[in-house]
């Protein structure tokens, strides 16, 4: 075997902490790794470059590949060059100000090479990284939900809200959520590597604005269905605003809302933040999942997942025979 | 012998002309070339940078960092990015026009390690150069200049035009130029390198705006009448705006004019761009070097300097025993 090859969903923080997970288990096992991630943002530095210049919001990418970039000094400088954020650069206007300079090089690259998996592979081999970073879509998707309660003056009043920032801010209770346009095209590489994948890992991450987008895509979500890989889930440590008030087994009954033909293998879930484990055992359970406790998030008691304590417990999940 | 170490002096189109020609030698020589690039540039992307974050104008830094890129697709590709211009992004506001990719990196690598030697080293390392580009100078300058005529009304009026752009392309005839503030600082790489070097190159280039500010910094000053190298200049194949009725012997003894100490080993020029030889040839005496004239341009007939001519003309120069 030449190792297996393992995707991970997601966006944002969450998925740059699977990744690092990922990263964790390779002393122990030898890891092909993609990343397939969101392209919904909308606000702050890539909301800019989206709004100013039509690009593919390149925030959640970058981030990614920051995860991925190797140990090597030359590599850890060139992705800390990817994350450095001009901060205002004094009096008068600033427009530079609050983009991550990651930002302007994959939105370049994108620009230059006419692809943004040619720029990925390109940004990629810039910080060394030790895996693929790919788009789920090559092109930038809205994100909107309905929403009860997001004015607080009016807590059972159903709206819409529109926008993946606002969607992941929003004060109310998300009922459901859509991608506009609905139905975009996935990333072709994506799907391919979905296809051909040994393992495919959804979460940590904002679960309505990360997670779910995924499964929203019609290409990908067909592709996950039929993929002949395991499916891990990594639950989340803390509920986010737009997360309010759902329990963890109702972050898997999600799952199974929006793509019912879904099943899941393995549920990785930290004790501590799981409670009572009963019902995240049963939500796992109806997904065809066992549910697996470990102590993964970080020493210090913050709702952060630690690289290294979930790496550990992944190692035995991955590598185990079917 | 280890190589021969060269310094290369100037910015812009003039030194990037110079470090091409520089690689060309490359097959027969073992050249370990150092860029030494002026740090005035107050016009475009590096004018606005400098004015909105206070960075060292990046622009000429990032032409030789470009012309010293290694030929391999992905150090060529990594060239092209920093090379890339961001066009207007379409219908409003777009902070990001005009601005090269490589600017923006320079500008986020110099805040990020603190230091533009160390920046200017990382960028290097991401294009895979071959030699080392320096500042010569890790502050900002200012040029300014007396000129006469600069006000076509008033053709025998001189007045003092600030900046390196608006000298670049004044209507009047530059008599005199200086940096503001007075005697900058040098960057003590680029005074070391001098010191080691077996060879100091001048020109081509904006003969007031890119080569004679070198010699206005008194560190380098000192530095290239003290080292032990041999002397080459690259004289211009036409004049520009700024040296409007300078002869190309008046090019060499404004070198002499503003560093009375230097001498010169060899002079090189084409001989279509000098017509009669004779006033250059003594212009050349008076410095202490020979001349040599080569056919040193590109073949369409434009004032561009080829570089493998070039680069055909220097090997015999370089090579030459002391």
């Amino acid at each position: 075997m030449s190792g297996l090859r393992v995707v991970a969903f997601g966006g944002g923080h969450g998925l740059a902490a699977s990744l690092r997970a990922l990263r964790h288990c390779v002393p122990e096992l030898e890891l092909e790794i993609t990343a397939v991630v969101t392209v919904g943002d909308d606000g702050g530095s890539s909301g800019r470059l989206r709004a100013e210049r039509g690009a593919l919001p390149p925030g959640d990418l970058r981030q990614a590949l920051a995860a991925l970039a190797a140990d090597e000094p030359a590599s850890r400088r060139s992705a800390a060059l990817f994350q450095h954020r001009f901060a205002d650069g004094g009096p008068g206007r600033d427009p530079l100000a609050g983009h991550a300079v990651g930002n302007l090089v994959l939105c370049g690259l994108m620009e230059l090479l006419g692809s943004p998996v040619a720029a990925l592979d390109h940004a990629a081999g810039m910080v060394g990284a030790v895996g693929r970073v790919l788009p789920m879509s090559c092109e930038p998707v809205g994100i909107e939900a309905r929403v009860r309660g997001a004015d607080p003056r009016r807590p059972s009043a159903v709206q819409t809200v529109r926008g993946q920032h606002a969607v992941a801010v929003t004060d109310g209770r998300v009922e459901l959520v859509r991608l506009t346009p609905e139905g975009p095209r996935a990333c072709p590489e994506a799907v391919a590597a979905v296809g051909t994948a040994d393992w495919l890992v959804f979460g940590p991450g904002s679960w309505y604005t990360s997670v779910i987008p995924h499964l929203l895509v019609p290409e990908l979500a067909a592709a996950i269905v039929a993929s002949p890989a395991r499916r891990l889930v990594t639950l989340n440590l803390a509920n986010e605003a737009e997360t309010l008030g759902l329990s963890l087994a109702d972050h898997l009954a999600a799952l199974n809302w929006y793509l019912p033909d879904l099943t899941v293998d393995v549920v990785v879930a930290d004790g501590k933040a799981v409670g009572d484990p009963e019902p995240v055992h049963r939500a796992a359970e109806s997904l065809g999942a066992r549910l697996v406790l470990a102590p993964v998030a970080v020493p210090d008691g913050g709702p952060r997942h630690d690289p290294a304590a979930l790496g550990a417990a992944l190692v035995p999940l991955l590598g185990a025979d079917r």
